[in-house]
């Protein structure tokens, strides 16, 4: 193996409702050098978010009792926001959140994000079906650059024990997130009862490290996997009865 | 910025007790092309606990009352080996155990391994002090290459909420592992206000991708990072007061 390249995909403008994010990924991507069979475009939620105008105006909420009596000094339309994006809450701080999706995902305020939002007073939320968001995106990269590609919509997520965020896939098109070696065996013939590898969180990951949420990356390319099979971020799902760490 | 290359060291042999293990990484890096400057190397950790005799063999175990109670018909001893190795059991489901290590870490097994082990009826622990390893392996790699390193010691751990395993830093040598991002403002001049990202968690992760645990490539260069500061892994482990996750 020759190993792995990771390219920041520079010079996007900043995305907008409705914007062309395909051909404008694109465009970095040529800038880079182009992109190649196998590669794998991994684009920050945020900016899906922005092109499917996943926007919440604040002056458009009106916060209900719950939001009032937790907002802890900050406005609640903002908590609002939160639970508005919440199927579960999973510990509460207020007037921080940790919340189960609609996708199933755990994370901090729900997904709901303030930072890098298109203007004072609003807040972005996850796309509705990453999932759908990432293969969007797969199909016109793809065709674009005429080589068949593999896309990460990526996130950064809190977890418990560990400080500080890491990225993982909260959509995926054109592999299977986890990497399965049960039943292989390791050199010394043991055989790997129980070990799944979350890949498409640790290509998150990798990608991260070039974006950088000051500089205005988006987007990057891993270069060099060698993936197979087809999946979806909601794979990345750990059912709760089957969940020894929840 | 121009990326990040991410390579394996092929060709190491299996690692034993008292084996020169900064000496066998210098020579397979030497094969890769050579280290360079502010390259972090990031080594499993089952091959710096091989080197380090960090090796508990079955036969000289023996199982107390609490272990053959909940062994769920594996060996008992296995199980006694776990519990030596955890300072608090976190969750439990007979035969299996999600323990707090000496260390502070949270994983499956507190960390004990019965794959990739030196043969039958051994296990593999984790290293007394992954920070002090990482430390004695930067500094004697830097030596041999005559450039400055970083390093970080990784082991996979499974996590709450998610399926499959990523690959975290319990040993960290030559740089700060969280960038802390509270106070520096965005495009948007939004100030980053709770935005801490555990870098050296993303990095093992990156150098997972092109390790692979069935393939003997315990260690892996990534290339091309800005990294700055000092710290250890120590510092990844959340204390439980601030810890909203747990």
């Amino acid at each position: 193996m020759i190993g792995l390249a990771v390219l920041p995909l520079e010079g996007m403008p900043e995305i907008e409702q409705d914007d062309d994010l395909a051909g404008l990924l694109h465009e970095a991507a040529e800038r880079a050098g182009g992109l190649g069979a196998g590669d794998v475009v991994v684009v920050a939620q945020k900016v899906v978010s922005k092109a499917e105008g996943r926007i919440v105006h604040l002056k458009d909420v009106e916060a209900g009792d719950f939001a009032r009596a937790n907002a802890a000094g900050q406005d609640p339309r903002h908590l609002q926001v939160i639970l508005d994006e919440s199927t579960r809450i999973v510990r509460m701080r207020p007037p921080f959140v940790i919340a189960e999706t609609a996708h199933g995902f755990v994370c901090g305020s729900a997904g709901v994000d303030a930072s890098n939002t298109p203007g004072d007073g609003t807040l972005v939320l996850l796309p509705v079906d990453p999932d759908a968001s990432a293969q969007a995106l797969r199909r016109r990269l793809s065709e674009l650059a005429g080589v068949d590609l593999a896309v990460i919509v990526s996130d950064s997520f809190g977890r418990p024990w560990r400080h500080g965020t890491t990225d993982v896939a909260i959509g995926v098109a054109g592999f299977s997130p986890v990497r399965d070696l049960r039943g292989v065996r390791d050199r010394t013939g043991y055989e790997l009862r129980s070990t799944r590898i979350a890949v498409a969180d640790e290509i998150a990951c990798a990608a991260e490290l070039v974006m950088g949420k000051t500089e205005g990356i988006p987007a990057a390319i891993v270069r060099g996997l060698r993936l197979g099979g087809e999946g979806t971020a909601r794979e990345l799902v750990m059912p709760p009865e089957r969940d020894l760490f929840r």
